[in-house]
């Protein structure tokens, strides 16, 4: 899973400003970090609307499907139709939980013994190879790449660049991390709370006040 | 690949209803049809999003995932996380023409000779069944559901409600369906254009007369 | 301020049919409760864009500048490029509380005195008439509708249809009405209000269990 | 009218960064220019969504009406609820023709007489001096911002900054500037068209092969 930070446009200081339009008032630094603070308190969610940030992702796609549910936001991916694809599969990592105890809505994850741990490392490797197989084969028959592809697993990497304004970021975080601080119970799928802390870690570093105050205030999306 | 109307709101009339409120007039049923065709042909678009539809649809992964880049659209799908899935696969017909010759943008197809019609089908048989029986295996161990089904492939059948407006219709339409009366050239995946050729049909049952404006102006969304 | 639900979609079983499709489960009416109770606590928002009202709303500009600014709906509206506009002003009722105390984001409001109800009823009248005339002045000249309607108030009546999905009128209602259940302290502004008590009340009799579970976890939109 | 542009983020490159992801290619210049003109000739609006704008605009109330019917945007506007508003007003310039020919859809405009310039002007001023009174009155008797501003006519001047994607602002500009490449009619308002123009110049200056594409593709929104 890799989150790069590729572009960005404005920062603390525009929520800041595009909140003052309303009242035509002026702000130093001391009063604009009580008013975010009031903005993300009030769920005064416009403002945050003024900062955008451009991301290149590496993930899987089954952690891609869930990603694009997120419909306030531009993507570009990677097409099997044009693209031949690469053979980059996802292996579990040994701190993934894996098994699911509960039920829906409300799932809780425990570690998984040897045997599980054994069975999935060898089929996510032994699916990958099989189909990659079927891939290439389909290929050098002349296959269309967009009729090859169908049989890669949902373990295949793919790589889209995401434009998200802060305030859908900040959506994103509070259903795809199960932070500490959150005040809303989230249940993310494992791996895209991998994807989700690298974004919320890039974005925190241009809107600092934004995020301490999200934090502070339950990371409740405004 | 299934597409079934679950529900919908207004029809043709109440498009004209609400372009009507702009100038504040009234309309016989000619008048309407009159009016009709020059919101379509001079891309007057907010009227006809006063046209509710719910689909249910069943389609492979690899179509949902270019369906749900529609994103003024909702949509509540089959997940893998919370449900054991079934073992239901895609494997191209005859008619589904298995090579590209061109490059990207301009993509030309032709039908495949007996040798690639053999490999695909094989191809797809194989990995459909290979790969199920790792995730049965998987399951069996104890494995989470949603770790289970990352070896499962794109050809396999997802079902999901979709609810779309009638100008998000018109616009998916005019991407995913290269219609003989479009004006505006479209390269469309073979399935999703199976799929949206079914939307078009039952859509058209409710909506007949702005369907007839929407092929007579070139199939460009207004 | 009229409201009219013109027409709609779904019900309070369209939103558990959405959310179900997820598990591949059924349920019968208790569960449905249960299921939407859920739904709401833990802010599953996307079953409720299953279910879509059409509403024709009357209301001062003022109001309408207010109601636009939510953009996840569709609108048609009298155009005054188009109509000749007729003359229906607002005029503040009795009951609206005439002083604002306090700074923004935290206003009171008190009821006022004779004095503000009598120059707040004079101002609204003679604004009305005095550019009403200057309104007649220029159409009666022959200038277009589109530059005689700049000289009227904001206190002028417009008229619109809005389509909106449930999960956007709940949005809407968090925002635009201090409801006593309100989790989240909202301060709208008192003629807004109105209107959002009219779709509440309409939108209810539709989803009465949705609308229930809504008061009962603090009215925070899903 | 002034438009003044506050931030941005990307430009031409970006969007054919975001472009050539799909098919994981590189390109110099000149292969950028060619992807760009097919992007806008094939209608492949997305990659156009990497680019970003802030815009400061200020201009009467009867424009911004028009303006956040856009709703692919994102606004933040001076509050006559939160502020005491400024006597800024909007009279006809001399160009802005006054007689509005035909009908609804088709309209034609001519100059306008004299008469009819010297009545516009007049109206212009009496409407806006005499509900500045009231409006002063209102506020020096106590009654609170919100309900005063009510009496102010659509001539008065507002301020709002728009956040705004490279996609959505062709489409403002395909709809909101009758220009004479545009292939598709369109009868914009005289005043939203002069912030059109402003708003195109701005953005042309930092997207120059995109702003060329659009011209000669008919000014069409990808």
């Amino acid at each position: 899973m890799a989150v790069e930070l590729i572009d960005s446009m404005g920062n603390d200081d525009s929520v800041a400003r595009s909140a003052r339009v309303s009242s035509g008032t002026n702000g130093d630094e001391k009063q604009n970090r009580g008013l975010l603070n009031m903005l993300m308190r009030d769920r005064h969610g416009s403002p945050f609307e003024s900062v955008v940030f451009q991301f290149r992702i590496e993930c899987p796609i089954f952690v891609a499907r869930e990603f694009f549910r997120h419909r306030i936001a531009s993507y570009n991916e990677v097409s099997g139709r044009y693209k031949i694809l690469e053979p980059t599969f996802y292996v579990p990592d040994p701190d993934r939980p894996l098994m699911q105890i509960g039920k829906p809505g409300a799932y809780r994850f425990e570690a998984g013994d040897d045997v599980q741990k054994a069975v999935t490392l060898r089929a996510h490797m032994r699916a990958a190879e099989v189909t990659w197989d079927y891939y290439e084969t389909l290929l050098a028959s002349g296959v269309a790449r967009e009729t090859a592809r169908n049989v890669l697993p949902l373990s295949l990497y793919t790589s889209f660049f995401v434009t998200m304004n802060l305030r859908g970021l900040l959506n994103f975080l509070s259903l795809r991390w199960a932070h500490e601080d959150s005040k809303v119970p989230t249940f993310p799928l494992y791996e895209i709370e991998q994807v989700a802390k690298q974004m919320d870690s890039l974005a925190r570093g241009i809107c600092p006040v934004t995020f301490e105050h999200f934090d502070k205030h339950g990371r409740v999306a405004p």
